[in-house]
């Protein structure tokens, strides 16, 4: 089956038959969904071996449903409810048929952990393999957004950070089945999109959010660049996995840092008032305050500031004292 | 501007404002558009370096614009109105910022052309170049698939056929510039989604729609499979550009076989009745028939037609007779 076309009839064979919602899946020139009430939320991820996962990581399987998580992740940060995704693969010449499966049972996962229907995608011959996927939501009745942080906000993560960070780190040198390790090996290889807590955050009043692909520091430069404003992060406030700290310390690495900094954890970062409800969804982290060019200065008004913005993300040890930062995060766009 | 995120600036800077029935464009976690009042069309489709295109082949801004085009032609066959796109890159090193500003311009000039508008997409550094396209519609009233074709359909085809097949075989030969070669690189280079036709199709009675991505036969050939019938075509009507005949000839090439079997004309076939409304669309090819199981043995309902089907392409001469035809086309899905 090793043509396009009977590859795609044993993808559609595997998948079965589209639930509710979708008009026609896959087998024509395009799905059709039955349309929304609300917004129609769209992204797109790409997954490429090499340079973000390497197979000999995790079964062919769970590469793919991390690809897939990894698009959802970008709903749950909007408040979406996911209802479907299309899953572009890039083939390479040594990708055989039961790998082909592997490759559309693990997408299937993740269509089907999301409640998201897989309706379409496309195949393709290729000198690396690739996933891209597009992720298609519904928005809540209000959208949450990186531009909505106000001074005062509390800023929370819905879970621990670095974790997954440290896993690659630990498969990267091929360490990844030592002891403590498999905790963090997992972080990396099996993240789930927020896609409760991305929904609970717009009823609960949240103000702005984004998830966590590149890092804290990185990512939350990017809301409060869009929102504005600047953040203190309280380094004690960090949440980590147990054997964290031990952990990187065997590899000669901070924790600190790695939460930091380390990307593909895959949580949300949103803020908000100090509330019940929203402390029930993430743990506190520090809070939103205005730039340090508005507070300093005082002589611009916030929408005269210059592009590039004075925005930044400063991290307090326990006194209170701005601490260094190495680096900003991991950019992807590195080969 | 080599980093993901100064890249995507500069790509949001070059894309302009987003269009009306754009809620959030460029620059969050996710796009949102406006909800439809019709169904929500997806498709995806890749265009790989060394596999659909060589960067010798036209400029980048041309690759680019093709590759989204091939996209929404997939649109054009639902009869859907185009409502956003998202491209995917995947950049190798020697992408510097000119060629992908290139790739950029390209992309949005496809989505303009279409009245699309580029609402999100991916940066990712790859081995190899590559554009995956997202395209979202809105469906018609009544959406065209494969499935509809009757038996006494005509048969119609938007354009000339094996045009562009033409054009590649004069692009690999590194003949693109030759005389009245020019006519079929473009052809090739410069493909336009039939979608204002797609939607005249819907109101003009078309029973069933597929574009010409992989060649007459082939795709012919999914329409007449998914609708549990057979095609009957004249070989003498077959749409050609001026000189194709001598111009395939000089390459040792047959043009007849080429309009058969050579893709990416990204023309419309499809079904209907044999009206006024079809034929301005369209030029006739051929007649729906039964498949011949159903035809011969008369044994079995069309329901009981085992998997794989008896669906059947005919070519037929001036003289009814039946024409064997070496290829069935080409697929895709081969290095």
């Amino acid at each position: 089956m090793s043509d396009e076309f009977s590859r795609i009839a044993a993808l559609a064979a595997r998948i079965g038959r589209p639930g509710r919602g979708v008009t026609l899946g896959i087998g024509d020139d395009a799905a059709i969904l039955a349309p929304f009430a609300g917004g129609i939320v769209l992204s797109v991820d790409t997954a490429i071996e090499g340079v973000h996962f390497r197979r000999g990581w995790a079964p062919l399987r769970t590469l793919a449903r991390r690809a897939v998580m990894a698009a959802l992740s970008d709903l749950a940060a909007m408040g979406a409810a996911p209802r479907a995704t299309l899953v572009a693969l890039a083939l390479p010449a040594d990708i055989d048929d039961d790998a082909f499966l592997e490759l559309v049972d693990g997408t299937a996962d993740a269509a089907r952990e999301a409640g998201a229907a897989l309706v379409g995608g496309n195949l393709a011959s290729a000198g690396e393999l690739s996933i891209t996927t597009t992720v298609v939501g519904e928005a809540s009745a209000r959208s949450l957004t990186r531009s909505g942080a106000q001074i005062g906000d509390a800023i929370y993560v819905t879970g621990v950070l670095g974790a997954a960070a440290l896993g690659l780190a630990l498969l990267s040198r091929g360490d990844g089945d030592a002891g403590d390790g498999a905790a963090f090996v997992a972080r990396w290889c099996e993240p789930t999109a927020r896609l409760d807590e991305g929904r609970a955050l717009v009823s609960g009043g949240a103000t702005a959010c984004i998830d966590v692909s590149d890092g804290l520091a990185q990512d939350l430069g990017h809301l409060c660049t869009a929102s504005r404003v600047s953040a203190d992060i309280e380094l004690a406030a960090l949440p980590m996995l147990a054997h964290q700290r031990e952990v990187a310390r065997a590899l000669g690495l901070d924790a600190a840092t790695l939460a930091l900094t380390g990307g593909e954890d895959y949580e949300l970062i949103f803020t908000g008032p100090a509330s019940a409800a929203l402390a029930a969804i993430g743990m506190r982290l520090g809070s939103i305050v205005a730039d340090r060019g508005v507070n300093e200065g005082g002589d611009h008004a916030a929408n005269a500031r210059p592009s590039g913005g004075a925005s930044e993300v400063r991290i307090l040890d326990a006194h209170g004292q701005r601490v260094a930062l190495a680096a900003r995060g991991f950019a992807h766009f590195q080969r």
